[in-house]
């Protein structure tokens, strides 16, 4: 198995081995990731990071990793007072960012831009959201959580709750879920289902997924939920955004109704989809599945920047 | 003494010997804010700078702190495009904040924010201003340049000038110097005076503060004056404004009146508080006094970071 | 030859000798700024990069040049949230900057702010554009550029193509093309001529330049085409820019009748002045060129930072 200058740009450049390889790794980043051990295994390599949009938490977990690896960091969080604003073209700014670093991590608000990067770039390319596109390491964490939370993916009954229409990393993520045989269970309002395509793509790998508006039904025999934002510009009117959001929203009251094993998981940042006092229950993976960014952001950057293993 | 994965909210979470101890430590962390001599004292360790309120002195002093002792920085630099924007909580970024790195820098618009960082993260939080509240290492650092440049602070005569009602680390200022039982005059407009309860904590250490508008007269026993910056905004009419502002200013006419060994301190930035005149005599140390703030803050990073002491 | 300390305000503040020396010290660090080899020449040293306007392809190229070399970086990309905005002047800033690093690199709007800003630091000034004024190690990378593309500066028949009249950094370059003794043929629209006072300064390195409106005639001879960007907002009407921009527009068609080993140069970043196509022809040498700012940029840092060389 060779990661070494390979681009990271959809969860689908990798096969089911190649996966279970780099969350095998992650979990022996992980005293790495804490700081407990320490490693200069990417002494003096420098990391890119370009945010033609702004997302925080992906960028400090990127830069996080890298320096955790003894690594280097450069780049700019936000587009203002980029290259770009004068006019020049994204083949252009890859090309210098290709010259002055060792890897780069792009997020863009357009989708294909991290495709179209890899392109222009000797670099290794890492796709951090492209517009409605793909978020490649952000379904690597999602898995690596259900993995060490769970012992297994495959047979676990793992709910996708919310928008399931716009929102594609869900895509990714039933995607990837089915690969590795999770029993998936589709919970949305009737406007925001899943697309036909990304469910015909799950049987392809020999899971049917349910799908349904009632979430609490669903729960009983749920082992993961993954709740996922509901956005409001994605309603007609204000009144049903609100009927939608009230019915989909975690509480402790649903939590009663599920197993005393079932972990609660989302992206992060959280609006109003999971209420704060689930976060004192045992289902509340969703802080340590953020953490979970920084050990498999760190495996990854490792195995495409060729660090000898560790 | 035990300082290491400690919060740094106020000045008032330090005894005066804790108070001592780190501007003792500071001092011998001079050769090393220079970069004279070199540390890697918290080799690989991460500091995050979370500025949700621009301030770039602070801001860079703080990172060039941490890469003083060998460590690496993450953060942002103001609040634009953080997960914030989106509707996340401060809890919520902290807590990935915390996942990310081993210490936490806040600077925050909102009183309180700093110690409602404190209750959601295991790293340890330091206080780099939260509005009108605390601001404990511009604390320290003002209290290291007055030992430094004066020897002692006991006794000494600490004239406070400008806007005493508003600027809240002013009075923590005025606590700190009580405590190190300095002699305090506080110069200021009618309409922005010391509030009463700083006045009697001053006289809870046994300090009795004398409040004048005179500061022509204050000047000619004071070995320190502390000047501040008055905002245009907390007067009722701009004729108001620069009638107080003319007759506060720091200019070599004044300290003419002054002793030879008066040294002038400012937190900085300045804008018309005192005379670039005064720059080039022996009376001006706020610059000495912003360099400062490079050793004060490496001594609590490696204090609270547990780093072997040097 | 010394460097150490030296501020880097105009390519004119070195001798043919020191520009020589430094082109010979930046061939060195290539297998450096690739990252084939590794040193820590700088280890521990902070470079601070202070951009009040923004430049993303000259921050990065200094930042990674400060990494390459071991060293570490603080600083701002743009001015939003800096003191300035709150009305501090240059020199406190520049001041509080020299407290926190070695060396700083300043990217300014007005012209002089770099010479202004090397009076009031005891660090190393670099000068990183500052306004309509000099960007000398812009000048620097481009004459790497030619003379490792061309082994030879003299003698070297040079296009300066576009804006001659506003773009100063177009200024430095013919005056130090002239100190190297290459033929100058400058081509522009009439009413952006290079100014008499730079053809004057060209002539008393007895160098007699060659002014013309006629690329295509010009080109034939040509070793070396350099392309400015020609800006909208200097002509009176968009007919007159869109003809000037089409006429001087580097096209395939035109390389035609260009010398084969024509090289064709940019500073970056360019909007319309080369066509894509001419990308993938061997004249391109604007990638590499950009490129090239890094090994210059590391042998600058290191000789004033006094890095031992290696």
């Amino acid at each position: 198995m060779n990661f070494k200058h390979r681009d990271v740009i959809s969860i689908k450049d990798f096969t089911k081995e190649e996966i279970e390889y780099i969350l095998e790794y992650a979990k022996r980043m992980i005293p790495y990731a804490t700081g407990e051990k320490h490693t200069t295994l990417l002494k003096q390599q420098i990391l890119a990071t370009l945010f033609f949009e702004p997302s925080t938490r992906t960028r400090l977990s990127f830069e996080s990793a890298m320096h955790r690896l003894g690594g280097n960091v450069i780049g700019f969080a936000e587009p203002s007072g980029t290259s770009q604003k004068k006019g020049e073209s994204l083949a252009d700014t890859i090309r210098m960012a290709d010259s002055y670093s060792d890897a780069i991590v792009i997020r863009h608000p357009q989708e294909g831009a991290a495709r179209l990067a890899a392109e222009f770039s000797e670099a290794p390319i890492v796709n951090a959201g492209d517009g409605a596109g793909q978020h490649p390491t952000q379904c690597l964490l999602d898995l690596f959580t259900i993995q060490t939370e769970k012992k297994n993916i495959k047979g676990k009954n793992v709910i996708l709750l919310g928008d399931l229409k716009y929102g594609r990393t869900v895509h990714s993520l039933a995607y990837a879920l089915a690969l590795f045989k999770a029993n998936l269970t589709l919970v949305s309002p009737e406007t925001l289902k899943m697309p036909k395509e990304v469910i015909q793509e799950c049987k392809e790998f020999g899971v049917e997924p349910v799908s349904t508006t009632n979430l609490e039904k669903a729960i009983k025999e749920a082992d993961v939920l993954y709740a996922t934002r509901i956005q409001k510009e994605r309603f007609p009117d204000a009144e049903e955004y609100n009927r939608v959001v009230g019915s989909y929203k975690v509480s402790l009251a649903l939590l009663q109704q599920a197993k005393e094993d079932l972990i609660v998981m989302h992206p992060l940042p959280r609006v109003v989809e999971i209420d704060p006092d689930v976060d004192k229950t045992n289902h509340a993976v969703y802080f340590t599945q953020a953490f979970n960014g920084l050990p498999v952001r760190m495996a990854l950057l490792s195995l495409i920047l060729g660090g000898k293993i560790l």
